[in-house]
């Protein structure tokens, strides 16, 4: 039938899996989240909302008609029963690694984060992450549950061990965590100023990117569970991406912890959509 | 990918276009839209959303997954250009009506009809029409435009003439409007009291229905630009859908003008959704 | 300049003072709510929201448009001092029906009805009142306040005495007000069963009608200060504007406690809209 | 301090444990809502929004004043593991009903109420359940989970069985469900018709209630997860607490599902609040 | 009637045409918008809410007490007929550009812009236009509409032809937006770094102005179709305007895109108010 | 009972009065608020949600958990009465600093400053106040009213006379305002760029800090009654709350005009909550 269309893809991913390099997964789980759940609902909101953005974008000059993008869609998760859950993304992941692709996904809260650095740490014994946040969600555990959202860089420490895990814009955590990662992560706090020479430093290794978009400030990220003033603007963001740039081996990465109905002005899913549209070129772009 | 579904139709309608007598046609236009505009949003809404409703009716006692249903998608129309979108309408539901398929239409704004029922006259020359509304929607003419959502029933009844047009539900109009309607159409006010009579009346003529959803009272549906205080309730609503399973011969139906940024509660698209459903039953289990 | 309007009056009020018998004022006061706040905002978000509406009553068969109407403005009141608001309403509604207008309200919290009750009392020492309340609004005091909203009809009774005070839709109160009203006034619960009767007692007599338009149900009216579930519908509150057509002399009436904010979806402004339109119509059509 | 308090109790529960019959507990667990999460939130709502009641009600004639009520506030739950929350409700509940008193409860999801009726089947073997909800909540799983709020009645009869068990107002379910409620619940579909027989079926039996508040229409109760258009009205809910005044052996009961940040007006608040009011006092009238 | 005011117009517009060499007109037009409309409400919004607002700037301290000004209202428009009401605001302007007043707009979508720059071309053959916005709005069309709000400053170029046209701020466009801009306006990205050469540049020569107001970050102005992240912050666009002041011809100005309804809290019309008072004194002050 | 918890103070405010340097006091009051009122349901609010904030501050690398802190409550006070409710913070203030304690106090409108400040001149003559907020607060009186949050500076001026009031970040007032502030107060528009040097100042001083957190850009804190753009951002208010450090005699503080219901995101809830903790740090660390 001509002249109907139904959208319902990200901007711009709209080539098929098997010839795409960069592939978008949406995975609709909050189920740890302590204070105020629904980011499962961040993969249904950005998809419409991303044809308000253009797919050209004038901070690194790329246009995402000039890629194969693909968006496979969202990860079909049961309710209530986290290990489950995460045993359902390991899966997906390692599949999607093993066809050689890198994986862009939309959380969904933090711990999502978990099985894919765990399906990567298989092929890349040296993986490094990359950790912009408010929070540094190194908790041993919460509320009695080693598996949350508070704790998934914890765990992911368990896997990767030290000197690995670089976080960034972190403004919340308790005493206990600050001190904890004064000798297993590099931590920079409220800002990301020592970026450029971790950058530097991370050039040629494997890393993985996690973005908590709490790491921005509530003033123009506010749909979010646990909002923290003091975080960083939107160009701060835009400008450690095009930094990215200079790292040869991005492996993946994952924006994570929208929760739109907390703000329902929208400026919050305009703002996660241009994030992707930037990390997708950012993928994209060079390998 | 297994595991991973993207849900881009209504719930229930998963079938191919050839093999479905019934269609859902999105159309999102408002561009006439006086007082506070936003149905052209609907059809993104309801999609999603309608993951909240079950396919199995207990109303009707009809499951939609015992038919064919398909969902074409929405019709992509420029905007300020009216009459170019009520002629890429228009063209879009001959194309439908000439595939022998049964057409549900979600609005947009009310004048999405017009092209519909237009289409439709060509077919059936004796078509009638019926119409529940809060509006008369019979203005000869709205701020000077003769093409308007408020005058989107006069100029249906332009093409079909007098005794065709049988209207109920109403409470807001002017009075030249109400006096004309006198003469030219049924009109049943504030409530559906006479429809099962007129349903007798009309059980082997062909049948369009057009259902503007701010017949209803704004306290189930707030979700609409022009709310108007003291519509029919949902039971009612639901109970003349079961009365039209005595008409023979429908040819096809829209459920118009849900804004759904005017009820962040998202009550109004669920009852939106609920309408979608029964009528997509009602065109499917008999004919 | 052609072709260009202010539309800072309520939708048919355009007629002077001088030619208009009936006036509507607004009152944005809410100096003494205890709950929510924000009834101050009504007269100010009404008057753009009225042209929304039809200037025509099916409901009535009456047109706005075949009488005199005047929209004086609202009332300019201090904040933080309630007596001195008090006394500012009390002259200006003395000078109003002095000139031998009557006088339509929109409030502000319900205590605005306080002065201009005891305005009319000077002129009709018979003055009788029918109250359309969810709330007794009979406390002797609140929070040690004699003057407050919660206390309007007790401090109307101290002007009126018993037997001139007749309360409708009554859902909520403390036991000693339900108690006190036994001997007092004439208190109908949870409905306006009796209304009939009350009005053909009243058919000859100057009546006062205060329409606190929390008496509907928060379902078609959630923007007010203290929502009561249980209250009545629309198509009943306009049932009984009906039945007051046969009182031969209403001297003016009020329509308090609506609180935009609360209700950002319109429909409580849009229903508060329509209630002052049938009182205008009723107030206009026959004396 | 004088002057000073601080009002953490829900309004009228104000007394101790040891000497008040009817104890309130808050649970705010919503892990395994599918659609739209949130009710956790209710139980710290509706506290000081109940502030905004009398504790007096006109319907039932009765003022919680006159009986000693307390509020033992919130369990404390783990958040992502079912099992473990369930676990600690039910420990929770069996000490309370070991110390004889009648629970109310505040949710939280509707799953919340299976430890507590499987702590009451310890003490009373031929407990039954009077059920008021929109839906069916009767799947053998969902989406894989035995433990959801979508199989919560079903639990229920794997400890209950057959005849134990009556439902009223369901109008959403599939197919399957309300085949297999035939066999093994009472099921009144859409209204509370039959309450009144079943009533005097169960007046000498152990009986716990069960108040989905979804029951209720969505125009009165938007704030929810899965608002189901065609609901009962306020006052029909209340007429059916009076009907309760007959059961001779309420255990206790519960009012589940509110999901305040949906319904940004507070009306939902305001309805559950009532609710709470008129079921304690039920409670705490005539045992 | 003494103590009773209706405040119509904008704050400190208190005078009469005649006299007023600064006029405000709002033109509630959005007939175009393609994502999210509603600017069409802004003149209704911001005219109330001004009077949250001081007369007097302490940024430019001056206050506008000082000055002559009149507020004329809206324009009237039809709906769906985007030539016609194009046609009615150049007329409209035209006579004012006649009568030798200073006019400043209220929007309304974008593209009201342009019959304002065609009525000034004809007076002034050399004019200029400063343009902020986050949009390029160069497009040769946009869904087959040459008249478009994404096309309005390419339909100024055709008009006014190449070196005429300064844009600032911009940060969305499609790559063929930007290239095209590189050859036939000045076209600064992000921000507005080389405005004050810009200023000197152009000091002696007939300006107009048109701050589409999504140039703001939509943390300080999320009421907007199409927020985009990344935008100046307040004091920017203050310290913007008093740069305006080195100019010696500007002949009139605009201030476009509000769209309250999609801002709840009421911060983007605050914003909006203050831009007006800031531009009313820039147009007021010097000449 | 085990497991369970009413969490009914402000985070960290868990020891008793006694024990306690540091108290914090509710103060829930609006009555002469004269744009949009609410801030009375500040205090109510910015407790339960404190509960997603962490005790321990890594700006001031200091803990809650390490100081003994006293959540007194909530006073309470009559409505429509502002003399009363005045003279009743009075009183309790009177005490509170009698019994040697610090009190922070979370308003409530910004008058409610007016009585602590007067309670605090009788112990410490010569009394200074550091002053923040996007007002000078300096009016001799508000539309008749001289007791007015618009005038609260202006009478304390009156208790405590030239030189002893510094004002910063003020960006709105009349012109006469800002000319009187000249001879009377420190006043600094627009930020606090003096702020480090008037610290020298006063740092053997009794200093009262009064923060109206609408000095904050309604960006990050829109929940308020006049929100003014252009204010700081969440990082440079907690510097300045670094830089307080070096003050020797802080006596009491405040933070007032949180206005919840504007901001359905809770964003300036939860930056008002932060703003406490950092305060009740302040206040405990050093004396």
């Amino acid at each position: 039938m001509h002249n109907i269309s139904t959208t319902s893809s990200f901007i711009g991913f709209d080539q098929e899996y098997d010839t795409s390099p960069v592939v978008l997964v949406g995975i609709p789980f909050d189920g740890t989240t302590s204070f105020r759940p629904g980011t499962r609902f961040a993969p249904a909101v950005v998809r419409p909302d991303s044809y308000g953005l253009e797919t050209y974008s004038p901070y690194l000059d790329l246009d995402m008609e000039d890629y194969n993008l693909c968006d496979l869609g969202d990860i079909e998760l049961p309710f209530g029963n986290t290990t489950k859950a995460l045993n359902t993304i390991y899966k997906t992941f390692a599949q999607i690694i093993k066809d050689g692709k890198r994986p862009l996904t939309i959380g969904g809260e933090h711990l999502v984060s978990l099985p894919i650095i765990e399906a990567f740490s298989k092929i890349y014994p040296d993986l490094c992450i990359i950790h912009f946040d408010a929070h540094t969600d190194l908790r041993e555990d919460y509320m009695g549950e080693s598996l949350s959202h508070a704790s998934v860089i914890r765990r992911a420490w368990d896997i990767l061990g030290d000197n690995r895990i670089f976080q960034f814009g972190i403004r919340s955590g308790t005493k206990v965590e600050f001190d904890w990662a004064k000798s297993h992560t590099y931590l920079q706090p409220f800002n990301l100023d020592s970026l450029e020479e971790i950058i530097i430093q991370l050039q040629n290794r494997p890393v993985y990117i996690t973005i908590d978009l709490d790491v921005l400030d509530p003033s123009i990220f506010p749909g979010t569970g646990t909002p923290e003033p003091g975080g960083i603007d939107f160009n701060t963001l835009i400008f450690a991406i095009k930094q990215f740039t200079k790292l040869n081996h991005i492996v993946g990465a994952d924006v994570v912890e929208l929760s739109p109905h907390y703000d329902i002005s929208g400026v919050s899913t305009a703002t996660c959509c241009k994030v992707i549209r930037e990390m997708s070129l950012l993928l994209s772009h060079k390998q």
